[in-house]
């Protein structure tokens, strides 16, 4: 502490409980969380530099944070830990068209970075649901996706370069500013999606795109189970159509934005599928009518290409909200399952059977394009059993992802509520191999220790 | 050697001094090679477990190599080391258009696997100058570029997952089959591009897009000089287009090419730009235009939209002649920089003027658009003295291509060519986070030692 107060400006440095609980957790109901020693709101590099050298010194755990948005636990504190909070280092340091790249610090929120890009005429593609408040720093850290990944990728395809503290405080920068670039390995790359265990990320540099983007077509499709939408989506992936968002959201989320909102959705459908091209001309019209047909193939019991950018932008922005709206009726397990295209239908058949196995709410939201599913175990406030019930659903759904070849986390990271996954997943050699990149880049055991691989157990 | 005749077939392990040699060095003709203790042909991982065993027990240097088209010297032998050579590994085990993926093995050619995903109505994009003879398990190691690199990205963005040989001959998976994934390190990633200095790759599984494309519109450009075509590349950077291709070649390029093939194209032009676009319909129309404005107002001397396929296809097909047509004049020293597009004129400038300074004969191919360029440095055979200007022309590049906010290399890998730039452009701590990373994970130091960052030194 003696470190942290000579070398930190007084207000930067928090201590009293009450402020330091604020930053304990992220948006993971579930996880666990410890009590930080201190807060340090770093406004600079040199500000990580000296959290991390004190902390290296006495083997104090570091944690780094954004703006809390993450799903899986991966920013919670560590009993006696040091948080770190990036979400004041929120300065655009550069965005160059020319060179088609952005600098930025880590605590830019993700819709200011394309805010700020559109107005060069430049576009910052991952748009994860949380991009009105989730950081780029913390996109980094869990290598984000969203709706635009199914074509655009996710957030490692767009990060060139970083500047992290590692170590015992060194400042190194990993990466390059050019469009290529193959000297040495890719440790920019083995740092994005490393949940803040092997740094903190005090700078990213990131691709852009061109801004011009063709106006987007979106087909609307009705259906009245989950399983035909799934049909929908695999067809779609075996037509050869990349379309440029394909999403899923089932009846508990639709009610649950209405309910929110008065949207009259769930008056509709059972299932609403929400698929988009923007593929230029006639090659869009093109996609829309197969992915239209691929709807109406799978059973749809309505579809329709939407005339109507407003109405379409509304679905899209139900989408958005479906998250925040289930939230609102109780704790919500998040699950992040993603597995090939041509499992989306029985991956959908299994979560239904969990959910009646287990006499447990489970809401679907989905990437259905990316076979990304995101069921949602919602339970009482309260209600004990029903939480039991909720983890067996969960480590059930876990279990049948691995089984159909898919993978435990496809964009929110394993955090500390997927390392049981990881270790299934993964492999005990596997894992070895985590240990040993994870000792040889912090030797100390500071960084963020016991999330992602550190706990075979839950 | 015991332990290798027992646990292969006779005809696969190769030990006389003239087999041997054969596979003792690639494409880079400066490179130093020592002489292998023996060539292990492997046809299958169990083959590679069985000459990693070995080598682990014995501390012997395992050095895999592919079709050995490398340029910087990644492949080449080290005295006493064991060569795995992968190409006899050349079968293709799926291709899965609906799941967007390929599995192969290491020594498919880059073209058959491009030419079995066409059949099948799917593209693996990746297409570096050598894609008639490199090998996808080569393509990995060095994390290969090529001509549609600047729309559609390297090798690095395909490959999904790999099988590799680690360790002490453990046999593991990195990354996955699905679109979307982010269950612990990307240690797949870290791979790509890692040279072999981190296990042997025995299968990948790549990504793969819609075989379906918009036929490509080609614009030609001729210019008097260099610097004026820099100049177009990067007016097409800044003017928010993407080509599908933007590719240069110099006066010596294309008389290596008419002499050697006859197709006259040294007669009209001293520096030759060739654009493509694949936007369909009227968007790849506006984009051509926009190319062809570029070209005109950094002065081209001519310049059209090309309407015959054929024509155009022969242009590019010379542009894949320039580096063979450039070897028949003399042993070849190739540069492999990348610099960010704003530099490119810049950076030919610095090219044209090494030439100069240090009297040699430097060629210029460029993937332009992405700002990477190659100097092709050629000198008379047994011309000693004009070797030693060659190499210190060499070393001016590198060292302006670092000015400039570049890299060392762009696609080709380190090897044994680029150490003393790689260090330079890195620096201490970045290049102790290799190493670190390199004991991790090779704690024996059997794999490929030596190369990448082995040696500060040239």
């Amino acid at each position: 502490m003696a470190a942290l107060r000579a070398g930190l400006d007084e207000q930067r440095l928090l201590t009293d409980p009450d402020s330091v609980a604020r930053f304990a957790h992220d948006e993971a109901e579930w996880a666990p969380f410890g009590k930080p020693v201190a807060v340090v709101r770093a406004t600079s590099t040199e500000d990580v530099v000296t959290a991390v050298r004190a902390c290296a010194e006495h083997r104090v755990p570091v944690v780094a944070r954004g703006a809390g948005t993450g799903l899986s636990g991966g920013a919670n504190a560590i009993d006696g830990c040091v948080l770190i909070s990036l979400a004041d280092m929120n300065r655009v340091l550069e965005i160059n068209p020319r060179e088609q790249l952005a600098v930025v610090q880590p605590g830019v929120v993700n819709d200011d970075l394309r805010a700020a890009c559109r107005e060069r005429g430049a576009w910052y593609p991952p748009d994860p649901a949380s991009s009105p408040w989730s950081t780029i720093g913390g996109n980094v850290a869990t290598n984000a996706g969203g709706v635009c990944c199914v074509k655009y990728g996710v957030t490692r395809d767009y990060v060139l370069g970083l500047e992290a503290v590692v170590g015992d405080g060194e400042v190194v920068r990993l990466g390059r500013r050019t469009a290529k670039g193959v000297a040495g390995y890719d440790l920019c790359g083995l740092f994005v999606g490393s949940e803040g265990t092997l740094g903190v990320v005090t700078e990213i540099t990131v691709k852009l795109l061109p801004g011009v983007r063709a106006p987007e077509r979106t087909v609307v499709g009705y259906f009245d189970s989950l399983v035909p939408a799934g049909e929908a989506v695999a067809a779609v992936a075996a037509a050869g159509v990349v379309p440029s968002a394909l999403e899923l959201l089932d009846r508990h989320c639709l009610k649950a934005v209405d309910d929110w909102k008065n949207m009259g959705l769930s008056d509709e459908a059972e299932v609403l599928l929400l698929g988009r091209s923007d593929a230029p001309g006639a090659a869009g019209e093109e996609e829309v009518a197969t992915l239209a047909r691929c709807f109406d193939e799978a059973g749809a019991t309505w579809s329709a290409v939407s005339t109507d950018q407003h109405e379409a932008d509304a679905l899209f922005a139900a989408r958005r909200l479906a998250y925040p709206a289930l939230e609102r009726l109780g704790p919500v397990l998040t699950e992040d399952v993603c597995v090939p295209r041509a499992a989306v239908p029985e991956m959908l058949a299994r979560i239904e059977a969990a959910a009646r196995r287990h006499d447990t709410l489970i809401a679907n939201i989905a990437h259905a394009g990316d076979g990304n599913l995101h069921p949602l175990i919602i339970t009482a406030p309260g209600d004990d059993a029903a939480r039991q019930r909720a983890q067996l659903a969960f480590d059930d759904i876990v279990d049948d992802a691995i089984a159909l070849g898919g993978t435990v986390t496809g964009e929110h990271g394993v955090g500390l509520l997927k390392r049981r996954g990881l270790h299934a997943e993964l492999g005990q050699a596997v894992v070895g191999m985590h240990h040993a990149v994870k000792n040889a880049l912090d030797p100390k055991g500071i960084f963020n220790p016991g999330k992602v691989f550190g706990d075979p157990g839950r």
